[in-house]
């Protein structure tokens, strides 16, 4: 049952049981933040570790703390830490480099298991399908682009990777692994997973859905700060039949031996190139650690009721919005995305008034419903701010002309 | 004239224009570090950067400080600092990623350029070798391996490129740029530099000594933290003119426009990927901030005179060590490489006394000579404390049979 007042859904989180999260993040006295799927906010207890890592353990230990304090071993620590989170198991996941570069070692890797075309879906995150394009250009492969909808019809006996986003960054609109892996299965195809805005966002098990790839972010859900390295996933079984293309000493099969051959180490890591940026990647570590705190059932189910209100308040108050997120929890993520004509001036608009989304071009304003900083008074009052911005017609203010926006 | 007293050499201390740069750098008392070539030390200033940046640009501006705090901007912002070290202009640097995802960027944009075969010199630091051997396969071209000694009569018309380091990571031998590029230049080969221990040791003019392509460490001499982002330099008349195989939203013409084709930025922008680690890079700011206080040709003079005392203080205390570095300034960079069988058991003994350098195998112990952080009385009580080691054969304590150290 949705609550039908501001009292009512102050009372919802009042018996939250993710309310106590909220205290743990340092999100600023009287904003509304709806962008934890881009950025996701500050958790209080990073600053201190940073500081920590940076004054004793590179201040006063300096070298030697890549032994002391555990900075080599943080890559596969801290997957395993992120295996968790997609049903995966310790040694399947590393923490490193950013999603461009892991999806690029992953595609050119899968590719040299099976000739054929690399398939893309066109509307995946652009950053996706320029990887694939260069990959496939390198390899001398074709580059199919197709529609999320066409994507499982044209999963042939031609095509030898896929690259699929689970849940689109614009529209929240998500894929089904386990069909898509059937499909691909059926024509000895690997996909590999852009799970960027599925980590911390949906439930996800990858192994029980036949993924044996994957890459994501560490800075949306995950809460690792801005551009915290990202992380890959490779199924056990897959790993040493895969070669990353960027070898690597962090990769090599005896790191400090210094051998001049390269000799890809078996498991996780030889999908490591060189030196980890170990002030991000330990505030990332920050982020998975208090993540893990909660219950990933726990945090899905208050994203469904989020997004049930946040929905209801727009039907009820905004009717030029238009809901492009699908209805059905099952076929989305943890976002929703509203379609206005006049979308950049109204997330303006709403960043000025205290309330931060985002625009993406041409006509989206969308917002991330974090449940473990967010509450339903907090998605009841964003959206009658937003009700108040669409009757004010605020988005027509002049100063949201340019569309310059880095956000 | 060298100080023959650590009272002479405290008074050269004394008279040293660079002495004001100690008080920088939170290095703990009593601790003389030669690893700076490894791990630079802490500048003061860079808690606090970082904490500003956690705190308040992330905490509390969030996703607006991409825009705001320079955050989208700071690889390129970056990078033209660090172009000022290597002689290079405005928009031929980005700070991003590792050295050996940015030299497998670039020795596959290079190789695109010639048919041939890749070159490199198999002293290298091993990672160079491996990230060059798999570019190689990946891109069906032969790859070469020969001694440093060797390079230069390597480089004929069957070589596409060439990846050498200037300084060895082991010997601190320097290659000659301008001659290399002379042969190269004749044969239409281009040299990708490693100059991860180069730069911030020794003075570089890449443009008067006819470099195009080089990578670079932020970790060691700039001070940057433990595994900073790296840096890549492309001189400005072949940006174009090369592709990056890792394509990214990061290096695209429009990134916001969202556009699902590829299509490379003008100028140094296409080397760009994904999203990069704001944290480490910014921290790497901060150390690049505070080198460029400073004069390369008092650091390098300063270097020259450590060096020397380091070498007469061995010679006449320590005759069972070998000096392995060149003695000719104008053929080495900025450490120093002692050789002897038991140069495991001597480092760690040193490190237990105080002393902190590092071991590469088989039989080599090496110690950076930093000279925004070391004195000449630092070098002298070093080697007196090297000298107790050898005479006491401290290295012989069971202790230090293991030789499973990371640094």
């Amino acid at each position: 049952m949705l609550p039908q007042s501001l009292a009512e859904a102050e009372a919802l989180d009042r018996d939250d049981p993710l309310r106590r999260f909220r205290d743990r993040f340092a999100l600023p006295e009287g904003l509304i933040y709806l962008d934890g799927n881009s950025l996701g906010p500050l958790p209080r207890a990073t600053p201190d570790r940073i500081a920590e890592v940076a004054t004793r353990e590179w201040g006063e230990r300096l070298i030697r703390s890549w032994n002391e304090a555990g900075w080599w071993e943080a890559p596969v620590r801290i997957g395993d830490k992120i295996a968790r989170l997609i049903g995966a198991d310790d040694g399947e996941v590393v923490a490193t480099d950013s999603t461009s570069v892991n999806l690029y070692k992953l595609v050119v890797a899968a590719a040299a298991l099976k000739p054929g075309a690399i398939l893309i879906e066109n509307d995946n995150f652009p950053t996706d399908g320029y990887v694939v394009q260069q990959a496939a250009r390198l390899t001398g492969r074709e580059c199919r682009m197709v529609s999320g909808d066409a994507l499982e019809a044209a999963i042939d006996d031609s095509v030898s990777v896929v690259v699929a986003t689970q849940v689109n960054y614009r529209t929240a609109a998500r894929l089904d692994i386990a069909a898509l892996e059937d499909g691909a299965a059926r024509v000895g195809a690997r996909i590999v997973w852009d799970l960027s805005h599925s980590i911390g966002a949906v439930p996800l098990d990858l192994p029980r859905d036949g993924a044996t790839l994957a890459v994501g972010c560490g800075y949306k859900y995950l809460n690792g700060g801005p551009g915290a390295p990202a992380w890959l996933y490779v199924a056990r079984d897959l790993q040493d039949r895969l070669t990353s293309p960027i070898a690597g000493w962090w990769g090599h099969a005896d790191p400090f031996g210094f051998a001049s051959d390269y000799r890809a180490a078996g498991g996780i890591r030889r999908f490591l190139a060189g030196t980890q940026p170990m002030l991000s990647l330990l505030a990332l570590e920050s982020g998975v650690d208090l993540f893990l705190e909660a219950e990933m059932a726990e945090v899905w189910a208050k994203s469904v009721r989020l997004f049930d209100l946040f929905a209801a308040r727009i039907e009820a108050t905004c009717p030029e919005l238009t809901i492009l997120s699908p209805r059905d929890p099952a076929k989305r993520g943890s976002h929703i995305a509203l379609g206005h004509p006049q979308a950049y001036g109204i997330v303006q608009a709403l960043i000025d008034r205290g309330v931060i989304g985002d625009y993406r071009a041409p006509d989206i304003a969308r917002f991330g419903l974090t449940p473990l900083t967010l509450g339903h008074a907090d998605v009841w009052r964003a959206c009658e701010t937003l009700s108040t911005v669409m009757r004010e017609q605020s988005w027509a203010d002049p100063r949201y002309a340019s569309r310059n926006s880095v956000t």
